[in-house]
């Protein structure tokens, strides 16, 4: 399944965030990442902000769509991190 | 059509962003909105937040999905903007 996360992190977190989410998908802008995944990598990515967030403060988005077939993406603007190449 | 609409935006333009967007999509956390749109109101969404940026320095990402099915959200820590009653 792909995925798309964004999130609204506290300052003091959101490197942290940042750093483990980067060991799993695609940076894409910030707060907002991307990739294809399992069941199981999703569960790992899911505990791993759980343990690292603020549950009181901060606010993470998982979008979970059955293929990346499910959506096109446009750039509006600057494109960040050119992914097309990479997927 | 719906869309995910996520922004990366130099603060002197950034709140002028999120003016435009309320009009026309759902906020659901810091540089996210997420709505149903026509092909029409989409095209007016693109084409004003194409005067309000500048092309060199913000990024705006636009996610379009054929319908809401194609996805679902998962929230954890706080859900900024409950948007389950209204969708």
């Amino acid at each position: 399944m792909y995925v798309i996360i964004v999130y609204d992190i506290n300052v003091e977190r959101v490197n942290k965030v940042k750093g483990f989410l980067r060991k799993h998908l695609y940076w894409i802008q910030n707060s907002v990442f991307e990739g294809e995944v399992t069941r199981s990598e999703l569960a790992e990515i899911k505990s791993g902000l759980m343990d690292i967030i603020n549950k009181e403060e901060d606010s993470v988005i998982i979008y979970r769509l059955r293929t990346q077939d499910a959506f096109d993406r446009k750039v509006l603007g600057i494109e960040k991190a050119p992914i097309d190449g990479i997927i």
